[in-house]
């Protein structure tokens, strides 16, 4: 078995991300700006974050934080969105998520233009992810996908098996999957809530990929020899004993299942630091231009 | 076993269209007018334009047909789309696929305005689609799922294996056959050129969509006892004792497989006229103004 490190794979596509942006000022570039907005005080989304902030100084780029309280209205953050949309200086930027309950989270991301839009929510991007273009993907599917491949993981021809229909995890990266790419070429299958035979199904996967945030839902019986194991879960799960007050738990047993796989992530140290990552890319995709003029 | 009449279906529904035209004309409402553009004389697109004009006039739509020949520059079809985006008396409009080869396909498509895009092949429609929010569906997954309706087979929790990643059958009726929605929540595996064990897989499905394009490519040894077969292959088989010359092959080898199905789509008849049912939906939605505004 061996452990796929998110951790360490992040720190080094960050210092790959770095010492551009370096060779970009050097020429006289423009050095890449990530704005994030966050509404409110909640402690998962003040973390995501602050590491966000954290990751962009890290690499060299520019960060802008702007924050409004919980009773902000709809139409503010819009106009806010529409500040951004037009300001030369930022080239992508995020609304954290989950917003108040009286903002339409649909509404604000569509309100993003997408050629800002590094978190790939806005539909433009999830349409062109689907029909292979050239777009910003999302964070945790491309997250995944990267670390497949800096461990050449075969995935052509094999069976992935995603658990969960997520709009964020589950249904882009059963997309990426499938592609005719490298990682992908993948058969795909899907599971959720309403699967019935669901271990049954998982082992048959050369692959799995759990993102349900059911904490601890992949057994030891339900993987087969060798697999491939993916864990998306982070459930903060209530703790005593940690500082924190909780323990950020992923969707797989990892202690009994791990003697079991060829490689498999940890939670956390897996796929949460590859997620800042991919959204660093994004923003040096957008700096540079490369994906929309 | 039960036949999936496709051509009767697709007959009620015109005729439900039709009705519903006739009361938007009594209340003084807009006649839906759909386009379509047809760039050379290819005999698969002729008869598809021509049954799509025909569709029209059957429901009480107005239709344009907009011809160009093989040699039509792709700047003066960009000029067409953009004259058909602004035309205020048009819904809808379609750019027949396939184009020649100088002309870029993506580029004519990401042209045509979303809220006229009544093919539901623009990556807005795509995205939203797959993100579960009001959208022109593509045709052919959307007349799938009506099928399903109509007939009331049971989806939810059924395992259904889609044949084939096309990104006009395959992913999108994969996604919404995985939504929370009836037809949908079935448990989705998707094969394609690359999957190793298909016919391990496909006797697992409780529903086959095959669209692989291979004709009479599933075998009754590939398909458990009561299995829903939907049969999406159009494949024109040269044949010399037919008045065409060809015959319209689907993926499916019919008379071996039929007799082990639950229900089963034949080939014509099946999910063909289906596909030109669910365009004049969208062209309706459309002048109702019911998806964009």
């Amino acid at each position: 078995m061996q452990l796929i490190d998110g951790k360490a794979v992040a720190a080094q596509i960050k210092e790959e991300i770095a010492a551009e942006v370096e060779a970009l000022k050097a020429s006289g570039g423009k050095v890449p700006h990530l704005a994030a907005v966050l509404v409110g005080h909640d402690g998962g989304s003040e973390t995501y974050v602050a590491n966000k902030v954290k990751a962009c100084e890290q690499v060299g780029f520019k960060s802008s934080l702007i924050r409004y309280e919980n009773d902000v209205t709809e139409e503010d953050l819009l106009a806010c969105v529409d500040r951004l949309n037009s300001d030369k200086d930022i080239d992508g930027f995020i609304v954290q998520l989950p917003l108040p309950t009286h903002i339409s989270e649909t509404k604000v991301t569509e309100a993003i233009d997408y050629r800002k839009d590094v978190d790939g929510f806005h539909p433009v991007n999830v349409g062109r992810m689907s029909l292979g273009m050239p777009c910003f993907l999302s964070a945790t599917p491309s997250g995944i996908v990267e670390l497949l491949k800096r461990y050449n993981i075969e995935t052509k021809g094999k069976h992935c098996v995603v658990l969960g229909r997520s709009n964020i995890v589950g249904k882009p990266v059963s997309m990426l999957m499938l592609q005719k790419a490298n990682p992908g070429d993948s058969t795909v299958t899907i599971c959720h809530s309403r699967t019935n035979n669901i271990k049954e199904i998982t082992l048959q996967a050369d692959i799995i990929i759990a993102a349900l945030g059911v904490p601890e839902f992949l057994k030891s019986d339900m993987v087969k020899e060798g697999a491939v194991v993916i864990d998306v879960g982070t459930t903060r799960v209530p703790n005593q004993t940690s500082k924190s007050g909780f323990k950020l738990t992923g969707d797989v047993m990892f202690d009994e299942v791990a003697p079991k796989c060829s490689y498999i992530t940890p939670v956390p140290g897996g796929v949460g630091p590859m997620t800042i990552v991919s959204l660093l890319k994004n923003t040096l995709l957008a700096a540079k231009k490369e994906v929309y003029n």
